[in-house]
């Protein structure tokens, strides 16, 4: 299936303003719509919303984005049909025709082609705040079964996996999986699940996760930095960790490397 | 056509110590082979050679490389013939099966599927040397007809187009065009042709390109500067143009954005 | 006499307002008073005001101020008297005691000791705005004759010359001279003065500075970018120049190097 | 008295080549002389030696190098007599004149006047190797008695007080002290003493910190990489702690604060 890239995370928060106030008015999110109990949001890179909060009762994650080609959501259609996957058709912001699918191992996927387009803000530096958050990266998710939903996401949805961790008797302990040519735009980690573990935002450089860390220091939310600033061994690249108001954990990434050879070695 | 990315470049230069001198001992580039007239170089993120410098008794360029898979292959040999293009098969160091071609605007193009991995270096940051220069980018050629060659570009060979400069009278001027989802891997610029106009190495941050400044700077290479460190209008990236000893015009290059969407609009 | 640092600069503005959206909105300077026509602003580092704005008819330098440590004040007011020097004492918002001379070249200089601290912004970052300014660095003035100014800076001013110019036939073209410990609080050029070619305030990094070209671009006001981003061969400082909208001329300053040893040889 | 700033340290280690492959090898200190069982080195922008390691059976401090000028030289005399602290006139190699003192709390003090002046390096980036260790910046000793060794250094020595930690009793836990205009030159710890927490080099800026650790990490030695990359609250400066293979610690340090102002309030 002809997946282009993770595409939008949706989050329900319990507070909306208080999510609000660490994504855009720390993070520097641009807030480009509230609508009723939602909020929607993207990096200065994008021009389609790639994180929406909406208000519930409890912090949960609602939607796992993924953008297709208009031919991938012929392909989506067919594949949940054939497969007797839950699924319906839904509608949004700038989002005229979506798929919803709950796909086999629990988790809420929506597929969409067509988005309207926002005003290109990458060049507008002089309205850029926080650390210059540019656009979506990277969805990791926890599974009981690593293997089987790696093997499953590389089959029938098209990833290819660029690199992995297995435990001592061989068994795959995580994967990362890309389509749109970096690392990943899925990674799967053992754990209890289906569940998230973190979602990522490419910055444009080091200095840029540096001064995320600068400022939640300086706002007095050292608490809400997980871990890091740091280099991963995976995937190379400078990261910092950190816990929204309700726990959801944003991962700050940048300067991993490009993954488009059909004949790249995954690392072990 | 099943194009993957811009892959290499084949120079003649007229003292190959000389270039070696700058490319190797002044940029960092790791030198991987030595045999005869020629040196086999790459940046610490690539995994096979991209750039070839062989002594020749005038400065010049042999070939601009593309990496395809190999039903890529298949496809530029069908080409090829349908075309009645001039091309021939070859071999070089660690890629067995090439296919050299003069595509209709004149530019000596060499497809390539498989190539030997040579070990991985992009962790090995105690083996940087120079400003780090990580991988080929793109390539920048000057054309007479650059209207003809993209729109050539795009529907035989399968390049996107990113962004675009017309003339007053709304003639194309320049246009940039991607495979490998980033700005472009094959830019054409208005001008006598055909011909090189510049290559680009993709360096890590902006920091790495004031860096390779102040190496030029501190050698006393000042001269070979051309233009910059600044920051591109189109494509959004931090450059820094220099001539090697034989007046070729490399780019250092670094931070434009992702280029997946489908539908994403071009760039006037 | 016991200068410790440059202090501020007045700047006679023609539109305040105008001159406001560039130093606070822009380059994200802290606006700390406005009262009348006169503006208080300072970099984050700066526990004490450092540029000051004044409408005026036409643009103009109205002070150009050093802090002195108490036995400073003293030693200021006997050269003054010493040197039949036109002077009179002043005050200004949380400068209780300014002494204001018209130095023998012409420059309008003012000196004071005690001032009111400012709350400490240096770790509040998520209150910064723009690149970042710090602190001011230094006065770079004209003056038709740099050899006497230099030597009188440093004879009865107590200036340490740390770099320098000639001219083919040897004579000073232009000087560096600290107090700070860095290299230069004031410097002389060669050409028609009294006047002020421009002054400086320090940034915290190199990435600072391209942050700041950015912006100005970002905000179509490249026009205002008068030089670089660049390494300066003296001071071995990245650096901007800016117009602001009178044509005062700003830059931005990082990366210099440390003075303090009493037998470093000035750098010809 | 009239010292400088910190000028250099001498460490006893076990295995000379081994030391050298950390501080040349890793670090890129320049290597000035190697001579009988000690070795000079310095940062790529100083003009003395200001890092000596001598072979011994060991690992230990045996000096703390304090630059002063002339007239600090006959200060320090005076000094060491009235107080009658153990004491004697050394040479080294480019410093014809040192005074060793064994200050009161046993602190193995060297201060120095005049140097002989090594190249300048400082432009010299192709040169550079490492992260670009630039000077040496302070040292931090361990005392039991930081509040009497702080008052001493102070009045005696003529430190300024610039941080300060106290317990819960509000007794003195840390100071940090300065003579060269930032945040340090000498520090105190609470701890068992006299003895070395770590000696620091100032490092260009905060992506010479990331390189630092990501060199370590090529290298395989993570292990030595104690703490950091971050930014410490106190003093603001990025850093990043290693233990060299003797296990003295060095602090990679950036980005701290200019101290100069005699009115300024030490920071609790």
């Amino acid at each position: 299936m002809a997946i282009v890239r993770v595409g939008f995370i949706e989050l329900w928060v319990r507070d909306l303003e208080k999510s609000l106030e660490f994504y855009e008015g720390l993070l520097g999110f641009r807030l480009e719509r509230k609508e009723g109990k939602s909020a929607y949001l993207r990096g200065y890179e994008e021009l389609e919303w790639s994180l929406k909060l909406t208000q519930g009762d409890f912090p949960a994650v609602r939607s796992l984005g993924f953008k297709v080609d208009e031919r991938g959501m012929e392909e989506a259609q067919a594949w949940v049909e054939q497969e007797g996957l839950p699924h319906r058709l839904e509608t949004d912001w700038g989002r005229p025709r979506m798929l919803r699918v709950q796909d086999p191992f629990g988790y809420p996927l929506v597929f969409y082609a067509g988005a309207e387009k926002l005003p290109r803000m990458l060049q507008e530096y002089h309205l850029y705040r926080g650390p210059g958050i540019l656009r979506i990266d990277h969805l990791n998710l926890f599974s009981p079964e690593v293997e089987r939903a790696t093997r499953y996401y590389q089959e029938r949805l098209g990833f290819r996996l660029t690199e992995y961790t297995e435990d001592e008797e061989g068994r795959l302990w995580a994967s990362w999986l890309h389509r749109k040519g970096n690392v990943h735009d899925v990674a799967f980690t053992n754990g209890e699940g289906p569940r998230l573990h973190h979602f990522a935002y490419w910055l444009p450089d080091p200095m840029a996760i540096l001064k995320a860390a600068d400022i939640l220091a300086g706002a007095r939310r050292t608490n809400q930095i997980e871990r890091g600033p740091g280099r991963h061994g995976i995937s190379n690249a400078m990261f910092l960790y950190l816990k929204d108001p309700d726990g959801h954990r944003i991962e700050l990434y940048t300067s991993d490397y490009l993954t488009v050879d059909p004949d790249l070695p995954p690392v072990r």
